[in-house]
């Protein structure tokens, strides 16, 4: 018996709860034994379309609804990993992962058809996984830790974006890492605003199958709704971005029903001020510290230095370690290194970019920080030059290069820049070798990128900071920003 | 990275949850902060005193005490195995037992000074450990999930006993398996009245350890101590055999304090009205079923199902699975099966036991059982003969073999009686070829034998039920036994 077998987990947990509540939206809801069943039949559904192949991945275009959670068991049950797309992306965005990964079907919500059917693959609807004919196969009897589970796409600040291949494995002791700091509870009801496609999603989805825990699903992230929840006590614990938590602090009055015991807040370091706030209400706010790489936090304040630390990401997960390159002594700031055996293995066929972040088996985050005398985390980058916009990761090296393919442009450098309601935005400097406008240039944008990763400000200069070696200076772009170098340009 | 290595358990610990108590007894407590610096040093001290060498495996015979744990860490820190010893053996067993292990030093309790020393090893007095000077030696980074972390003796029914290799991950899958099962909360402390040297009391150790938990421990079950932390709220779990629990509803008037969440109850089937006692009483029994082969219970009632299935040892834990050998449907009888990463890799150098025990990674338990429709177990033999007198196992191979060995003793079948106090007690009925008195009989068991496992009475017979291939059918001699077929004897 090696120890990278588990029993087939959706299997196991029908068997050992079938009759707790796995998920449960405001349109139904389904236990352990009908998610298994459900599963079941769509992955028999799906073995008919797929006319008995079985490609290793397959890509799904989902919404945040039980029904692709059913569609994405029903992947894992026939034997596939699962990449998971980003809606938002652009076709050509989407091109490049699809292409990348030889992925030969896409399953995907009705409401993306369109996207999904101008790309090179197969387009399957969602709904034909609950209707139509059934091809019988033979389930796992087990779980392979060692398996890839997931592949989700992420850039970092190297250029091309990478598949980031999760396995069953890194997903199972993320979870098990989570429980050993939070505690678990069979009262626990785990609430889902964020979507499924990232790692802050998904992992909610492997914590109910692993826990036997409710996922309550909202399809976005509707405040209103949301408050409400929160101040039913029908559920206990959260996960939210900044921006998700500073709409809440806006409305939230005498604050929220006891039965919520945690909000675990990722996606980025978080203002002094918000934190403060939340304290101030008695809302249990768990920082957290994490990356797709890490298939969710790595790094969480643990519930009794939540208050003594604000502003710490708090300290490793059990199983997980972390250092900083290079310091001698605490309070030194330098890269974060992170260590787990829910760390990544890699990126998909990438060795360069495995090679160059990976060193001893520890993982290069590309995040700046340090940690105090006690060993507590703080955060000082979100990486070096990564924006974070309403949650959504944008990398610049990925706007500049769809920038520079716009005919005029020669040099593009991009940043974020604060604003008030998606905590950054993009803002792009350019050099052109002709006089240009913005609308041609945001026209460029649209056609290739999402929209919440186009420049919502753009500036014409003469030239952009650049090291000896003529990398790019985006942080003394930054600073030249600030200090309003730019403001005439 | 591979997913067997983890981060020193104890130092990551101590890392992470600095100031939460580890262990208590009435007469002192150490955070697990403390717990790391005192195991450090006594582990400085221990690797002085070895001089350096390094055996694989070390002899621990402890009492129930605060300095114990600190020694078994100690020893884990220096990177050596624990064979822990049963204090209650007789010289000759346990002589077997450190042969076997080629064991050279056994710490051990001042008290059992005189026992270590008739050992052909060097005893170390566990005082030894707390005074006396220094040897610095190079903690590990990691621990190591595939490396043996304790050895467990046990024989079952084919006569020597056998050391149970227990590695890290044994003890990692056993936790995690029952965190995901009972839940795990901050506030959680368990109470450890079971031996330590047994894995019923071990585990909690290691689940102390991985949970951040405290360890209530006592040095024995004192029924009124126990009742009075039951009582109090001070405790939220408890360890216990049937024999405690019914000791305990004896005096427990008007119930327990509702911090009390869970009574495990392991260590062989409890009667129906002593589960139906607890249940008026609203005590939270866990009716569950392991062995030193499983490290720990490796099957439990969960929660919802404890009073609906009243009797039932319930279902495998997440990471676990069950089958009974040659059942074609539920509620057929047969050996029960198990297998998962908290199962032993086998019995140290017995290639011959190894190789009868397993089939296909599954582990053959020698108990007889089987599932309901739902899939919930029912045992209905500890193993085919197995003693359990007082909590502790009494194999009657052992002790036959000895009563053979008394001068005119020719054949001898040791079966259990029931008894009022111990659950039950041991009965040898005997073939002589000459007249003998129980006298005669009692010096020969207790020359060689612990105590608890010398029958309590002795039958002489004219012949022994065999089978057509002479192997003794003790179920036989039950049956005749219940019948008064020997009454006349």
């Amino acid at each position: 018996m090696t120890t990278e077998m588990l029993p087939n987990w959706l299997k196991q947990r029908a068997f050992l709860t079938p009759d707790r509540t796995a998920v449960s939206s405001d349109e139904r809801s389904l236990t352990f034994r009908e998610l298994d069943h459900e599963a079941e039949e769509a992955a028999q559904r799906l073995n008919r379309l797929l006319d008995g192949t079985k490609p290793a991945f397959i890509g799904l275009m989902i919404k945040n609804r039980i029904e692709s959670i059913i569609a994405v068991h029903a992947v894992h049950q026939l034997g596939m990993a699962a990449v998971m797309l980003n809606h938002r992306l652009g076709a050509g965005e989407l091109t490049f992962q699809v292409r990348d990964m030889a992925l030969t079907h896409v399953i995907h919500d009705e409401d993306f058809a369109e996207k999904a059917n101008s790309l090179e693959v197969e387009g399957i609807s969602l709904s034909l996984l609950f209707t139509g004919d059934k091809r019988p196969y033979a389930p796992k009897d087990h779980t392979n830790l060692d398996d890839t589970c997931t592949v989700m796409y992420t850039s970092g600040t190297t250029g091309s974006p990478k598949g980031v291949l999760q396995t069953y494995g890194n997903h199972w002791w993320s979870a098990i890492g989570s429980s050993l700091n939070l505690g678990t509870s069979e009262k626990d009801v785990w609430l889902c605003a964020v979507p499924l496609f990232h790692i802050s999603g998904f992992s909610i989805l492997m914590r109910s199958i692993i826990y036997g825990m409710e996922v309550r699903l909202h399809a976005s992230f509707d405040e209103d709704a949301i408050d409400l929840e929160l101040k039913s006590g029908r559920v206990t614990i959260i996960s939210v971005v900044t921006n998700m938590l500073q709409r809440l602090m806006g409305r939230i009055g005498d604050g929220y029903h006891e039965n919520l015991r945690c909000v675990l807040l990722g996606g980025g370091p978080a203002p002094l001020p918000l934190l403060q706030a939340c304290k101030d209400k008695g809302v249990p706010v768990f920082q957290s510290y994490g990356m797709t790489e890490t298939s969710s936090q790595i790094v969480t304040l643990s519930p009794e230095y939540s208050l003594s630390k604000l502003g710490s990401a708090g300290k490793p997960l059990f199983p997980s370690q972390l250092k900083i390159k290079g310091a001698a002594a605490p309070l030194e700031e330098g890269e974060i290194m992170v260590k787990g055996p829910n760390v990544t293995m890699g990126y998909h066929e990438r060795p360069e970019a495995n090679e160059k972040s990976f060193e001893d088996g520890w993982l290069f985050t590309g995040d700046i920080g340090y940690v105090d005398e006690e060993g507590f985390l703080y955060v000082l980058d979100r990486r070096s030059d990564l924006i974070i916009s309403g949650g959504e990761n944008v990398y610049p090296a990925e706007v500049e290069s769809v920038l520079l393919g716009i005919p005029g442009v020669t040099e593009a450098g991009v940043i974020g820049m604060d604003d008030p309601v998606w905590g950054q935005v993009p803002c792009a400097f350019l050099v052109t070798d002709r006089p240009m406008t913005e609308e041609e240039i945001m026209k460029g944008c649209k056609a290739a990128l999402a929209s919440y990763k186009c420049p919502k400000k753009i500036v014409f200069v003469g030239e952009l900071p650049r090291n000896a070696s003529n990398k790019l200076l985006r942080r003394v772009l930054k600073e030249n920003m600030l200090k309003g170098i730019y403001d005439e340009a």
